[in-house]
């Protein structure tokens, strides 16, 4: 047998540098590609009061074929979960990667994915800790975030109380805007690169009594704050005020009412999060030092109901009565989009 | 409309609910479920100098349909990430579940894997501490674990020295044995439920230069331990000593060379470690204390090759040559089987 003909690296070890390779390392993490079945990560200098970890993926988003660009898939997939994190009000270290490839991509396809991971990861000052990449018959990715938390109490998604104001870190309904286009009106150009809005979490964290992200859509959000927290809630402003540029885009060719762009379920990764009243002017004025500008957008009351302003329109319902929608319609897209307007049928009457 | 039929809840609450309600909760988890964006875990009163995280799944095993019983995919699930903290000497806090539902499957089934997962729980004494479920076109399952380490040098893959002892926490050839019956011989009943060597590991960490699961099998880890450490390894007992006795169970029917169950691809989750020569007895005298006997396996030396007694057969090679031959296949296991004899055959000229 001709020795020089054998390799003496592990075929699978070449495929992993391939895979991970590409990568940076994080400076605290204590072993290099393959050197431990687990990732080490060093914490002896800070140890953190906590540390926040999270998995996610955007499987539906990719079979339903909303995300096709390799880069945009690899952008959400560490925005999915860093979103998480944000809402967490945690630093974030680094994610895991597990990948199940399909045989017929490409090579180009896979790189642009790696790019797009590797975009979001120096947008965030994240790492790839590590990862495991299989070979399946559909292609999948999720990603699982790890961060740390100095403060003494945790932000999470309780503690709010009544009169408690409701914020958005920016306007809301890109995702069902963008998802419109590609669904309904592919004339219509909607650039959907949402960010986890790590620093305005940073501002957040020193004021607010709750916050979580809108991953799935406003409604869907807000129907977890008012559960959680046994609250209705006020909107103060009308749904025209708060919607994103991309709603407004869309409904120049559409007649598409505005509230159903915050319906869920395909979110747009702001966060929402609630300042006690007694806090906002100071809440404010913290923003303005870091350049932004929160959207106001109502006060928790005692109730169970959300009250709002839409389309010429004045609804109090449960939120979950839209936010559950799209499940009722077994995740069917035609048959979800119908049902809206059918509710927005019977909210005129 | 009537707002009795309203549920408030939301129905994707409603379903964590059924997934996730059934494990139990760790101590240290400061949100409960829905909480929380992520899942946040106290460490201020222990801060440990590390942690280790992995990720893991299963989809080749059961694509393959080598587990097809629920309650093994759930203890596989738990078991496969919980031995590479084993491997890293660490101690495991819980894991976060990544779940791929398909529509199809019946309710009695997905109680029977989390069955699964929450018997491994209990036997690691670790917590499911999140998760993420989604319903795709095919199941699928891969956990992440997350572990804590006090030590001052976490125990990893390198820093094996000419001279070291490689040991085995237990027989090898289990997982392949279990896949012949499976593949190759449905007369033969190999009872398959590897355990993460948590205990054996925590004896492991106090003596050992490195450390590596056989996840994949005992070719393709002592290739990497030899890659890494650029040795080459003498085995000092013939592969029939070192076996597993479900591999003499499957030989009593069919003439399968004794090494081929040492091949991998599918592993018996056992440790591989090495120890100094002059830590030898007080290593075994802690073993012996703990109740449990390491199978002494060679000696690594100057070279960059596997020397081994098998079959009768007196073998030296590069051991990715035996441990590439399942990709150089194309993952195909009745052409990998083929090559495993040609190759049998080859050495026996």
């Amino acid at each position: 047998m001709e020795t020089s003909k054998i390799p003496h690296l592990l075929s699978e070890n070449l495929f992993t540098q391939k895979i991970a390779g590409v990568f940076k390392r994080y400076p605290n993490q204590i072993n290099n590609l393959l050197e431990s079945d687990g990732e080490i990560i060093r914490l002896r200098e800070h140890p953190p009061g906590y540390i926040v970890i999270k998995v996610d993926g955007i499987y539906e988003e990719i079979r339903h074929k909303l995300y096709i660009d390799p880069r945009l898939i690899g952008w959400m997939a560490v925005t999915v979960t860093l979103s998480d994190m944000a809402a967490t009000g945690s630093d974030p270290i680094g994610i895991l990667l597990s990948l199940q490839l399909v045989k017929s991509l490409n090579s180009g396809w896979i790189e642009e994915m790696q790019g797009g991971i590797n975009e979001a990861c120096e947008a965030y000052g994240v790492f790839v800790l590590g990862g495991d990449t299989n070979f399946d018959e559909l292609f999948s990715i999720s990603t699982m975030a790890i961060s740390s938390l100095q403060e003494k109490v945790p932000l999470m998604r309780k503690t709010i109380m009544e009169g408690d104001l409701l914020f958005s870190t920016h306007p809301l309904g890109l995702g069902n805007a963008y998802a419109y286009s590609k669904y309904f009106d592919d004339s219509i150009e909607v650039s959907y690169w949402p960010e986890a809005r790590l620093k305005e979490s940073k501002v957040i964290k020193e004021f607010a009594t709750a916050c979580i992200d809108t991953s799935d859509g406003f409604f869907p959000a807000v129907s977890n704050l008012m559960d959680l927290n046994q609250l209705g809630l006020k909107m103060e402003r009308n749904f025209e005020e708060i919607a994103h540029a991309a709603v407004r885009e869309v409904q120049k060719n559409n007649s598409v009412p505005t509230w159903i762009f915050l319906a869920g379920p395909h979110g747009e990764y702001e966060l929402l999060f609630t300042i006690p009243s007694r806090k906002k002017e100071k809440f404010l004025k913290a923003c303005s030092t870091a350049n932004w500008e929160p959207v106001f957008l109502g006060v928790f009351n005692s109730g169970n109901q959300i009250e709002f302003r839409t389309d010429g329109l004045k609804i109090k319902c449960r939120p979950s009565e839209v936010g559950n929608l799209f499940d009722e319609e077994g995740g069917d897209i035609q048959l979800y989009f119908q049902s809206l307007l059918k509710l927005h049928q019977e909210w005129l009457k």
